[in-house]
């Protein structure tokens, strides 16, 4: 499959990593191909500059998010969540059409500095606003609520995470519980429309706050039934 | 211990039935006592009238809202979240100074129906409304992300169940801790000040719209930490 991921950070990388592993094909996004490049200087959390990663993964590409976005028969938003409309935007949103896009975004404030507060409004969580922005793609909320690293490999010593996923088309829903499925996942929760994307991205807010709380990346939520 | 509980719903009553069996004393306050006594309906989830619950509940004295802040060292906010703040006024609020108020309210919008959508905003959590409310007492947020029958009785075949506090006096969260751990929660953390009480309370929305959407009312978050 061709991935098409929006986002040159952590969070795109890792995504990229894994799809690459797996035998997939990855175009990563960015702005500005030369910028970032260029660039090198870490990033806000240490993340080393782009063309460092990108010497042991060659096989990646990068590219506009203009190419991206045509390139991706699946496209994930990456991005920081304040920017990730005006991306889609400097893409085109016709190249999205009929597509499954994978919002894995988070509305943090850095006003206050660390730990981020919550950003979002009930009705108007970065999911629903990416789906009303695209009302010709599939988007499914997913992988906002963990670590990247647990995200593609999600095997954890003390139980079962889980997954929680939104989106209106129960279809694309089912081809990214398949992508998970494929990395390890085996408690996934389909928790309904897009507006669910509200209390996904502020549990993850929860967990972000935990995790600079506790300098701890290494943890996750399972849901018991019993 | 002396307990003071504002609400007669489900809530109120798991906890008094667990306090009382713990030999405390328990009382229960209401708006109206003569109302809450007559009233021969089920409430809105279909929890029994209260006098069919108090012929099996003797030991807990039922009082006003006044009454029963100044019977409890101790006091839990167990009303609709919509009605928290109101039935602290009618109680008095220098009744409740130097004492911990434990918050487990949550604030929930049933415009739209069942399941209830979050009418909460960030910075202003019930659990920061209670707190600005009453400066002179110890407010703690907990045990509004769980089934109640859970809350007191946290045995779960599938792991150990996550118990989230947030409060500003350690000392006071020290205290319920001790409570909780009496009751068998082996895994609780602070999350930190009352601020955090809105990433609990968001998350609670997701809780109880999972539990509406599967009709799960046996189900708990874990937190996996490795």
């Amino acid at each position: 499959m061709k991935i098409g991921i929006f986002g040159t950070g952590m969070v795109g990388r890792t995504l990229a990593e894994r799809f690459i592993a797996d035998g997939h094909q990855v175009m990563i996004g960015t702005r500005n191909i030369e910028k970032t490049l260029a660039n090198t200087e870490p990033d806000l959390i240490g993340t080393p500059p782009y063309y460092q990663w990108q010497e042991n993964n060659v096989t990646v590409q990068l590219g506009t998010f203009a190419d991206t976005a045509n390139f991706g028969e699946m496209i994930f938003i990456s991005t920081f969540g304040q920017v990730a409309l005006h991306a889609i935007d400097l893409a085109g949103i016709e190249k999205f059409d009929r597509k499954i896009v994978i919002d894995t975004t988070n509305p943090l404030d850095l006003s206050g500095g660390i730990p981020p507060s919550f950003a979002g409004a009930i009705g108007n969580s970065l999911g629903e606003q990416i789906q009303r922005h695209l009302p010709q793609a599939q988007v499914v909320k997913a992988f906002n609520t963990l670590s990247m690293h647990i995200v593609v490999n999600p095997q954890l010593e003390e139980g079962v995470p889980v997954l929680l996923l939104a989106g209106n088309d129960k279809e694309a829903k089912v081809k990214v519980e398949e992508v998970a499925k494929g990395w390890g996942w085996k408690d996934v929760i389909d928790l309904g429309d897009i507006g669910e994307a509200f209390y996904m991205e502020a549990s993850a807010l929860l967990w972000i706050r935990y995790a600079f709380n506790n300098a701890s990346w290494t943890h996750a939520f399972s849901l018991l039934r019993k």
